[in-house]
């Protein structure tokens, strides 16, 4: 069964398509005619498990491919990687009528739309989300860029793909810690945005760990349909609004990040961490969640197998340095989304650095 | 007296005013309010002209100004001096409401425009061009970029400014060589689009060459005017159409200025030269061009003290090798925008390699 999404942005809309084998389908069109030049951009890690069988099926079209294999990792989010695949496309002497093809999880999706939204100022781009977090998040409302050393995606463009393609059957290959960094963001959804899918997953998030089949599509369909409608409001992100709650946990978890070169800790584990700070921020401020609420999100994300303490390394101060350059903070005052209810979250502006100290030190979450 | 044009992009819509003194006007109200950051880009030759000046009415307003004074030349339109301005702007710690302003000419433009597009996925821009190529064409229009070592402008998004702003007296600080230049692409609008000013620039070339101040202005006036409405009708070259015309003699001229590595030869008398070649074309092909509107082109170009024959080191086969690669070309096939008469041009899908070739090698026009 396929299930397929719509993402209304104007003449930039286009559909996500979930399915369990997708990449397998030889039934499954792709948008993409007979003569154009694809050129699929991935890892070492998924190039052996997909590569070959999607440039057959893309073959089989008549869609003439091209491959580039990049090492694995967030340090492939850089200006040097970036250059190297332009030079590839370069050297080919490839024209503006090529599609490049995002395979592979976040990082491949980040750098490869970045890479469409520049090359001859902006050619087409299909993601092929592989992990979890791609999936329900990454791949999804035209996100691009690349770290800079002096903070994560401070580089980039908003561009959309001309397609989302999701075969859930490439979850089957992830590994657990891989798949509990996309739960995550999934919870991150519930928390922020849908009180009754935080209970679904409450009843449901064995199953997941268990990858049956039904509720990795529900899950993924659902969350995908989240991201649809907050991208479909606000594209860019212009106004301090629904968009922006999707960063509930990030400004905490890009500082873990930041602090160990997206090296340490995954973006998964970060935000994990970063969702349980954002709630004893809401604690301290007192602003309406409850220690119910608060300990039902806790206990969520230790089911999934997250972190729910910081690094032990990290000092608060550490934290501070590094929120202060987030792109939600002006003039180096902090602002952070937190969570009200379950289901429910809001942007507070300018909070104070004791009450963010206070979060980042003393769990009230008993 | 002020001049404004109103350049209609939806949400993304500004104006450009033109007049002489604009940068010294008290008066004039920049789309700047108090409190805002604004960073000043340009390079070491503007500076001294300018920077001071800018910064103190800036000021006066309330606005906090910061600046960054970059080398002279073509060669800053690298990733790496791209590199060198997120790191001004991230060791500052600015967050996505600054504001850049690319004064200067094209390089600046283009360079600064680029990176307003992708800092922190965009921010805003105000575009004011010191010399005549960069206030008549690429201040208006959004194309920024930069060049890769592969190929001019291979990298860059559609990305439009705030305002710009456009002081004629600017005019009077350029050596006739990089006034000639801008020149080029003057007389470029007038072949490919209008006919009427062409005669225009034929009756009032030598009071332009004498920098008389309301020729200065009908010339610039006009040509925004053109470029607004082409721009409008085709924000981001998707069809080729008539934002393609823009790019009358810029095929050959790319491939003289990549051939050079963008030193000896200025954009704008290889643009003279890629004119004349585009006409040589059109003759060799018989589409419609006579040897009268031929001659008129090349005259003109001459009297702006325009360069009308090719470098000697370069053999035509060395252009070919360039053309290839432009974005207007496909799988290796070279497209070109050759001139029918006077003000009028069209795109030639698929040339011939031996017409190219003749147009490169035999002057036709007498």
């Amino acid at each position: 069964m396929m299930k397929r999404i719509f993402i209304e942005l104007q003449e930039r809309s286009y559909f996500v398509y979930i399915a369990h084998g997708i990449l397998k389908d030889t039934k499954f069109r792709w948008k993409l005619k007979k003569g154009d030049v694809a050129v699929l951009i991935t890892d070492i890690q998924v190039a052996p498990l997909y590569l070959k069988r999607i440039c057959n099926t893309l073959n089989s079209f008549g869609v003439i491919t091209d491959r580039l294999v990049l090492p694995v990792g967030e340090q492939s989010k850089s200006l040097s990687v970036l250059d190297q695949i332009f030079t590839k496309l370069l050297n080919k002497n490839y024209d503006r009528n090529i599609v490049l093809i995002a395979l592979g999880g976040g990082v491949i999706g980040d750098l490869t739309g970045f890479a469409a939204a520049t090359y001859h100022r902006g050619i087409r781009l299909i993601q092929v989300p592989t992990t979890l977090l791609a999936q329900v998040d990454a791949s999804v409302g035209g996100k691009t860029g690349i770290n800079h050393v002096l903070g994560k995606n401070m580089i980039g463009a908003f561009y959309q793909p001309v397609e989302v393609i999701i075969d859930l059957d490439c979850l089957f290959t992830l590994s657990m810690k891989e798949f509990s960094a996309g739960l995550a963001e999934v919870i991150k959804y519930a928390v922020a945005f849908d009180a009754s899918f935080f209970n679904w997953l409450e009843n449901n998030l064995d199953d997941l760990l268990k990858f049956h089949p039904q509720s990795l599509m529900y899950c993924v369909y659902r969350c995908c349909k989240l991201k649809a409608s907050i991208v479909s409001l606000d594209e860019r992100e212009i106004q301090i609004g629904k968009r922006s709650l999707l960063n509930l946990g990030h400004t905490y978890g890009h500082a873990i990040e930041s602090y160990f070169s997206y090296t340490g800790w995954s973006h998964g584990e970060a935000i994990s961490v970063g969702i349980v700070m954002a709630v004893n921020a809401a604690l301290h401020l007192q602003k309406f969640l409850s220690t119910r609420d608060a300990m039902r999100i806790k206990l969520l994300l230790e089911r999934a197998h997250l972190p729910v303490h910081g690094p032990q390394e990290m000092q608060s101060k550490d934290y501070l340095r590094y929120m202060a350059r987030d792109k939600k903070s002006r003039l180096g005052k902090i602002n952070l989304v937190l969570p009200v209810s379950i289901g429910r979250a809001r942007v507070f502006l300018n909070i104070d650095q004791n009450v963010i100290l206070n979060s980042i030190e003393y769990n009230l979450i008993k």
